[in-house]
């Protein structure tokens, strides 16, 4: 999906949620497991019912990996399932957090982007910054397909190295820096956490102009209106990530409903942001 | 494995040589697609062919993933064999370069050491430093299991960040130093690139006693001898890995013997190395 695109369902949509797919078979409904797949089931059911309130779908690979390659399967199944059942209405995030030497990187981006080598056909994959641009650009050779760059992360370990600081430069303001050289706001996003949000007007001044993914919103601790107050630029350039609070909203037979009714919590405060910000850009 | 029986391998094999099962079913023997499973066979071939050469495997997950789930399954396979064929007599490494906010790293834990869970048991599992310790620690809390953090990759972007630099370290440095706080020798290891050989000796006075797993000899560039010449401690403290020079020597009907004649070639230069090390240590 390219960035117009993606720009015209957040506006079509009045959102900027991405829903993540963090699916824990510990915390999912006890009646799913009547099914053969029940993370997939439980996807499916959380997908189906808030698809017209979010504008992406954000799996993370690690609660799929720790079931090995069944996990995968129901991994695969979700995926296809959010590109056959809401073609071109959903924008794919593919949370690996890869990054490994560029040959070993081109294998990587074959796994999230090629669906003929692996069945999975993500719109952007997160990947870390450390081992640098040729651990990167792999993704990159995909047209059409996104990086979500580490930035600044919104766990407490952030600190231990990303506020790491040369004469002029916090790391991850290198990071930002750097790594504009790699792609452009065409194809390359970054992580920022919402527990940093004063840190977005700082950020905002290196990258004027990327979509940022904004994850900790809720269970982290994060605020969305303070998110918006410091990152969202004329084009929306948010997506903000919300997990537990919504996937996990009910572990009933309500599941979805429930779900359902905190992604609307969000949608409706983000159309709220959304319009505010149209309303002073034309003022301006 | 512990550190004890680590070395005990190293010592009765006369060998530090970790090999890579980077598996491309673009490079391997035509006759193997005869069989449900050419990579698996593939790596089974490898293995039989080199146990006793090799203390180490490191598949890396990349290879794997491409394939999607069906990669999974050989990859599952392939540490099963590994622990089942030659149990207590190799050092497995989950080449997989993961880190996430802790209650995600939790996950992909499991999915390396929780056989219960993924099916798969590793030693040790490579893991991106970026996020901090909060994205490491959970990996520490399977007794008996090692993390081999990202400090000096063998790549060319490795200068993109690992040398930035503030009054007193380079980041690489900056990593060595605060990630011993989050274990000691005996649950962690460094990757230190073999290409940057000369930079041994400065983080040897960081890192005296840990192991260092060194990628990066062979097909990179890399000196075996530079490298032990700067990296080798008491211990031995190094495991090198190679993986194309071996496990490619050939694609035809004798791929596994000319991978255990390239095994043998490095490990009696690390049987000469070892031996030369303890004749000097035992004159110091």
């Amino acid at each position: 999906m390219d960035r117009s695109k993606l720009i015209e369902l957040i506006f079509s949509k009045k959102s900027f949620l991405c829903i993540g797919l963090d699916t824990d078979l510990s915390k999912i409904p006890a009646h799913l497991f009547e099914s053969d797949d029940p993370i997939f089931e439980f996807n499916r059911a959380i997908i189906d019912a808030t698809h017209d309130l979010a504008i992406a779908y954000k799996p993370n690979f690690a609660f799929y990996e720790c079931y090995g390659s069944v996990g995968w399967q129901s991994l695969t199944k979700t995926i296809q399932y959010l590109n056959s059942a809401y073609p071109g209405q959903l924008f794919t995030i593919a949370d690996a957090k890869r990054g490994d030497i560029g040959n070993t990187s081109q294998q990587y981006a074959r796994a999230m982007f090629d669906p003929s080598s692996s069945g999975m056909d993500f719109d952007a994959v997160t990947v870390a910054p450390y081992m640098g641009e040729d651990s990167v650009k792999p993704f990159l050779s995909y047209p059409g397909k996104w990086i979500i760059v580490l930035a600044l992360t919104s766990n407490k370990g952030a600190s231990d190295f990303q506020f790491f600081k040369d004469n002029n430069h916090r790391l991850f303001e290198k990071v930002l820096i750097n790594s504009q050289k790699w792609g452009s706001p065409e194809n390359t996003m970054y992580v920022v956490g919402a527990t940093q949000a004063e840190m977005l007007s700082d950020i905002r001044k290196i990258v004027s102009g990327h979509f940022l993914l904004v994850p900790g919103v809720g269970a982290q601790g994060g605020s969305l209106q303070e998110v918006a107050k410091y990152g969202l630029t004329k084009d929306c350039g948010l997506i903000v990530n919300s997990s537990r609070n919504i996937i996990y909203a009910s572990n009933g037979l309500d599941f979805a409903e429930k779900a359902r009714a905190e992604a609307a919590i969000m949608q409706q405060k983000m159309s709220g942001i959304l319009s505010y910000s149209v309303r002073q850009s034309k003022q301006d």
